[in-house]
């Protein structure tokens, strides 16, 4: 078995680790899929209690981390903020500080998910989680936050690395904006880059004019991209993007002025998405592609960022990857919270 | 111990099972309730998750499925849909497809309750729930919705078999409308009448005009009397209703025109059903019955379903049949999830 | 390992249980806390089922009695009355006789919460919570009610004890008011004040006019002094009420007429306790102590109750207490509820 050298390492981007600790972690998930009750795993967290704090409801995640703990032996905590008296700018409560001294007193980690609809600018979500981070000597672990989303892109990866042999240097990975009803945040497109880009693969990056990602974070793909020998490019071609393209993964994400008056206008946001109707990920496109697998986080918003032929077709490995959840997850948590 | 050979099989309505299979479950309910903490059971579930899909919150049901989960080794997930953002008519979300075959990778089986008061019209919780069956390889369980409640069934007919020295043949049961302020399902009373006519009980059914079950389902008693010798009648006399029975099963339910409009009028339904105040199952019409056992499956709306005299008399085992709702489930889990 | 010889015995208060039978308790609490996964303990509630009642939500008290049955092999259920449909004036329901023996029948333990916000007079949540204590062979153990709070009394002590190097006979603690924008409950203070004049230390009450806490309880705690030769006091001095404090214990609670009218004016409460800004636990106050411990229950109210320095500072010990949740917990539902 991998050695667990990572204990009390937080994990809030893929970006804060080596690319031998993700290497660590994708093959210790690799091995987990393969024997998933194996006893060598169940006994992990037996008894301890892992806290997941969901400023934001979920499916996948919650349902992935809460089974995670549950078959390394261990206990998953749900717990909502507006159950838990904090303090904000409103309201007298607890600050993060004495929330984080406790809880690190109690559980063997703390799983934090915060998106774009429960904070009033981009990067609050961020700092509230590093804030916790500061504060508790357990591991923090992101479950989706406004900038980066690290578990996702461990499962991104993990999926990649089985449907074209382990072999991802090379590999043209295109992330292209889909128009639909949803407003998401950028947490699991710019994830996907960042590691896409550390593992060796091409990055490439499609949206209409007023989509633009975070600056620092591309500077970073591209920095990444430099070191590993690989290309980053950018076009807002909704169609020639796809040439050549090994994996697509299509989804919608907010404008640049999602946050323009000091909160999220969420039914702007859509309204203006919805009329980019070109930008779908569609059976045409994925002809111009290098036979691309077609990625996505889930939940998909069908008729809108993707076709239902592209997305239940045969080079579709979504289902995969959000199984994938699960087991990276597994490894994460094994690797930072074992004794 | 009893063969898991039931493997991967669904349960919607015990309708839908062998009465061999049926027996099989409340044979090991009894083993399981006598031996509640045998290690034999205990490993069955080992590191298992069983998902929980709530779209009507619940007392009994939910801490009896997360407690057999526990028993059983392994661990429930209360999921709520306001959580899962789901796409409906109005909002884009993840299809029931999606949802499925993701939950289908992480757990050994789902269950699902939908009531009347989350859809528009008798019959559509029905449809979501064998949606989510058609997309699952793992068992999925009804924990109640509109049309059937299975493990109530087998909770009830496992009390009545203790009670009555394990013999049910020819024995009489009376289902019966009480009027009441909550505008309460149908499925728990059909159910029962499904599984009591399949277990050779003579079935009898009364409640007042405009109250009327559906018609298929009292069509299917109908055959499943008639292939075991038995009976089945009906009567709109809230009184004479007793005359000679062995089992006593008082409840309110909607009307037939619960669903008029495009959805449930609960206002309406409890107005109309508290002017019927002879329908109350009470200690003098009891004694027309042939000492009959007092049946419910709880919550029970006591003054207007029932008379405290009868809820608590010695005759009443509402207690023992909501306990039985733990063995069941266990019994069922056992069956269908276990390797 | 300590004898368990108090099983099915319930928990309102540490008042109703014997000196012996606490000292057990906080024995063996510190006994879990040095040993905390060892399988000696780990072993206590295996399979076994603790429903944790949340009228009201809650932070560490929810974290420490789900953890706490976690840690002991055990399964906390979380459950909000919300979802259960209970019986109250306006709405047709479930009695709490029927909630509380069908739970009787599924869990090992019962744990209550009932604050201030859920009630319409002073009292109320304490009738509850015997009721159903009333109805149940398993212990009922209180989450914290309007009256009191058992378990953060016991982690008071505890804290106390490790402090003081064990011998609390004859220290001083004061309880007093701080100002602040919460309304909060008497239940930790008094509590506080039961356990510390059974154990043998001086109380001390400081509070303005117009905050006395519950007569009859102010009555139990100077009969506790008297019985223990140690001595109870009273004043409305917020400086000279430090002088020569062993123990400083800091907290805002409601006024006398916080019920007034029918229902608790939080709104009022906060705006009239605000006001008292010399009621705040600081630096120049704790200089007249003898080098006093902080304490507090937490969620701590920085800048009202207590300044960031006293609460920061090197004598305060919260997050200890906070922890000793958890361990006093395993403690009593070990003593309690194992076999």
């Amino acid at each position: 078995m991998i050695k667990m050298n990572l204990k009390g390492k937080d994990l809030i981007t893929t970006q804060d680790w080596e690319v031998e600790e993700l290497m660590q972690a994708l093959e210790l998930a690799e091995e987990m899929k393969k024997k998933r009750f194996s006893p060598e795993f169940t006994c992990i967290l037996q008894n301890k209690s892992f806290l997941m704090f969901f400023y934001n409801p979920s499916v996948r995640t919650r349902q992935s981390f809460e089974i995670a703990a549950t078959e390394l032996g261990g206990h998953a905590l749900f717990l909502e903020p507006k159950t838990m008296r904090l303090k904000s700018k409103k309201t007298a409560g607890e600050t993060i500080e004495d929330a984080a001294k406790v809880m690190d007193r109690y559980g063997c980690g703390l799983g934090i998910r915060i998106l774009e609809d429960k904070i009033n600018a981009y990067g609050e979500g961020e700092n509230i989680i590093r804030e916790y981070a500061e504060h508790c000597n357990i591991p923090v672990i992101s479950m989706a936050h406004d900038k980066y989303h690290p578990c996702q892109g461990l499962a991104d990866v993990m999926g990649y690395r089985k449907h074209t042999g382990n072999d991802l240097k090379g590999k043209t990975i295109l992330h292209t904006w889909g128009h639909g009803a949803l407003a998401r945040s950028h947490c699991s497109l710019q994830e996907s880059m960042l590691i896409c880009s550390r593992l060796g693969m091409n990055v490439r990056l499609a949206h209409p004019e007023g989509y633009a990602l975070e600056e620092d974070v591309i500077n970073t793909v591209q920095k990444n991209c430099s070191e590993n020998g690989s290309e980053f490019s950018k076009t807002d071609d909704a169609v020639q993007a796809y040439k050549g393209a090994d994996i697509v993964y299509s989804r919608n994400w907010m404008s640049e002025k999602a946050y323009e008056g000091g909160e999220l206008n969420k039914q702007k946001e859509v309204e203006k998405a919805l009329k980019l109707t070109d930008w779908i990920c569609d059976e045409k496109k994925m002809k111009i592609s290098n036979n691309a697998l077609f990625s996505h986080p889930m939940p998909v918003d069908r008729g809108h960022e993707v076709t239902d032929g592209v997305a239940s077709g045969s080079r579709s490995i979504i289902y995969d990857i959000a199984e994938n959840r699960l087991h990276v997850q597994k490894a994460v948590m094994a690797l930072t919270m074992s004794d």
